[in-house]
């Protein structure tokens, strides 16, 4: 069983306080979310891993029977996004991204075959999200692909500044066992009105 | 829409045909899933991809600016399953394996935790499952989880006969545009008796 609190979709996010922030500073979005996801593995919660980083391989040696040792290979560019699994059932697939900004996301950090990709999950009644967070600020979000499409249909601008979060999107409190609890927010939207 | 065909779950496996043998050959399993998965993405059917190979990256060099050169990293061993993502709302995951022998499919092939992952998925409702190809007799099987975790269960023996996959497991006939078409199989499974 999921222990619920209920954080209402379009509650204002509250300035984290001090002791939040200490705890919180020095561990980046990728391990919050790593131990997140090993949170909600250990308690049976949902299954989600995120996805390794796509890499080309051009050359292999064979120091060894049993090791390969890879001498030269490239990034390659994402074309989904990093992380999905399954909760109750449903597929589950975000990107997660931090910024030093203030004030603005810039939408040059996502690339258009993961919006395209998210929006498709989206369609196929899967969940699909964004979560932002804010580094300098520490304030994490939770954004819904329709939200994030809305946002890019309405606007010309290349960034969503941070009052569209503040209004669309749902904000994050940090927990120290999971520290971006995004299937709680995930749950009560997902149960609204049942 | 999806125009779906119907094959039963125990429908017994019939010799593929010459002609279906001959357009087949040469093809591998994984190069098939893609045509498969690209298939439902035009189409709109499903969301399916394949996950990037694990890698640890030990060094980077920097010829230039803009590129990366991985000169020194190892494969790591998967920890959840090559396939996934959504059927209507529905979290897809599913391992592919092929297997030069006649008669049985190896169980060393699979690991302990991709086991365990495709469980754990199964539990949350997911769909998992096992995709096993004997090349050599060109044929290709559906394996639900449920089957593999009962032949485990019911057995000492280190490798599931092929007389099990034609017991248990769903024939997927070949298809030119689809060569893999498990999601028709999904399909009929999820829809039975509606």
């Amino acid at each position: 069983m999921v222990n619920m609190v209920n954080y209402p979709n379009k509650q204002k996010p509250k300035n984290p306080n001090l002791q939040t922030y200490t705890a919180n500073r020095g561990m980046n979005l990728e391990e919050d979310l790593n131990r997140t996801n090993q949170y909600y593995l250990d308690h049976d919660i949902a299954i989600i891993h995120k996805k390794p980083t796509p890499i080309t391989v051009v050359n292999v040696q064979y120091p060894s029977r049993s090791q390969a040792k890879i001498t030269e290979a490239y990034y390659k560019i994402a074309s989904t996004t990093d992380y999905n699994g399954v909760y109750q059932g449903k597929a589950i697939d975000f990107e997660a991204k931090e910024t030093q900004s203030k004030t603005a996301f810039s939408l040059s950090s996502l690339h258009d075959h993961q919006v395209i990709h998210m929006q498709a999950i989206a369609r196929h009644q899967g969940i699909a999200f964004l979560i932002v967070r804010f580094s300098t600020l520490d304030e994490t979000y939770l954004l819904h692909i329709e939200d994030l499409l809305d946002f890019v249909k309405l606007n010309t601008r290349k960034s969503i500044p941070l009052s569209y979060f503040k209004e669309k999107a749902t904000f994050i409190p940090y927990h120290y066992l999971k520290p971006v609890d995004y299937i709680t927010i995930i749950h009560s939207r997902t149960h609204k009105g049942s």
